[in-house]
């Protein structure tokens, strides 16, 4: 059962190691850029985590947790981009359109976004491609909620926005262990409660969303139920989930 | 074997019974929106015709030839956005950006693109998803030498832009006729033109493009020695191509 750290070491090795598509040319150096920055690759080492855990190395997981990075990181792109948060930094750099200019932001995450359900769809089983493809299509949903105002909705906003993800790193995770649907339900359990977690802490960090409806205090609250949740749903599952449980501690209490 | 019109019907059939992903909610008036407007559904047309042409019935074409409708229009959407093209109408209606905001446009096209690629990827061979995945990078990367101004290298942008959906329209209804390999090749090489010739007719509308470079006659003499080397290209395929010739013509000669 490798540690999170080593996981990480793959993520980034697969990611650095990721052919493009030879015809995005020079729009391979903004695509880099954004894939680049520190990103703590949260979801891809809980898609790796669940693999190993499930009893499959995880070199099996590689593709399917490179895919969700790439849709991960499209969205990122997408999401800075004037017409929508209209963010200037991301990990302290300057984000892709700033860098690089609107259009070519814009080009990056379509292209972030294809290369990531073209490498899925490559994948075996079919159901990576498929799960992939859904999950995207809840985030974006998740993304217009936000967009439009809908905050009366924060909670179906952030099961969809971030929470699809999350449960996506734990499917994809499933399926490249070979993990039958019928013996899937625990663990999709435990997936669910991690986008509420990491929503939460960011709020907190960031000083708005949950925070700003409960409190500091409210949403410290809210993310260690989540954790708690989390912690009893692996409890429930009948495989090392050692480092997994260490991943829920990792969210529950990061700065950064 | 069904004419052009018939096809056609078979596609505005297909788009207007394909389920959305419910988690879209709202956001699926603007993707209806871009969807309707009547386009010529050349491509998706195309694409039936090649696998009806191939010896099997349009049906078996119909869900990769409605993906492909979906990506192009994706590409169209954030082609029109402000970053990009700018263009405030698109067949004499507001385009998506000015009749719902940019922001919603920008989702729309994200969810159109996902949706695309997620369908081409539940289709049967595999091969019909991962066609469609690469030429959808193809045609970015074609926008990006648009918007970089590699006006230079105008046929390769061209090849890819317009040329790569045109050469997946006849790929996938291969793949969807079944036809192997190492048959596809003659439909291949008649794929490969159609991408000019649509292009150069449409910069003869447009005034633009080809026409810009070349004046209206140079770019009417392109398109012209394209239909040609199509209509070449055909004859020498083993299978009664009359519908394919017909689509060919009515590129030639289209005035909108």
């Amino acid at each position: 059962m490798r540690a999170p750290d080593e996981l990480r070491a793959l993520v980034e090795e697969s990611l650095s190691e990721l052919r493009l598509d030879p015809t995005l040319g020079a729009l391979e150096e903004p695509i880099r850029y954004a894939l680049g920055g520190g990103g703590k690759r949260i979801r891809p080492v809980l898609c790796l985590a669940v693999c190993e855990a499930a009893g499959t190395s995880a070199e099996s997981a590689v593709e399917p947790a490179t895919a969700l990075e790439l849709v991960h990181t499209f969205s990122l792109v997408h999401d800075d981009l004037p017409a929508l948060d209209d963010d200037d930094e991301r990990r302290g750099r300057p984000s892709v359109h700033v860098a690089f200019g609107e259009a070519v932001a814009l080009l990056a995450g379509d292209a972030l976004l294809a290369e990531g359900l073209g490498l899925a769809g490559r994948c075996d089983p079919p159901e990576i491609g498929r799960e992939l493809a859904r999950a995207t299509l809840g985030m974006i949903g998740g993304q217009y909620l936000d967009v439009t105002g809908a905050q009366m909705q924060l909670e179906e906003l952030h099961r969809l926005k971030t929470g699809r993800l999350f449960a996506a790193a734990v499917g994809l995770g499933l399926w490249a262990a070979d993990v039958p649907t019928e013996h899937q339900g625990p663990w999709r359990a435990f997936g669910e409660e991690l986008g509420v977690l990491f929503q939460a802490v960011d709020d907190v960090l960031d000083g708005d969303g949950y925070a700003a409806e409960l409190g500091t205090d409210g949403a410290r609250r809210l993310a260690g139920d989540a954790a708690t949740r989390a912690h009893a749903r692996l409890e429930r599952i009948e495989a090392d989930t050692s480092v997994l449980a260490e991943l829920v501690d990792g969210l529950a209490v990061r700065t950064a």
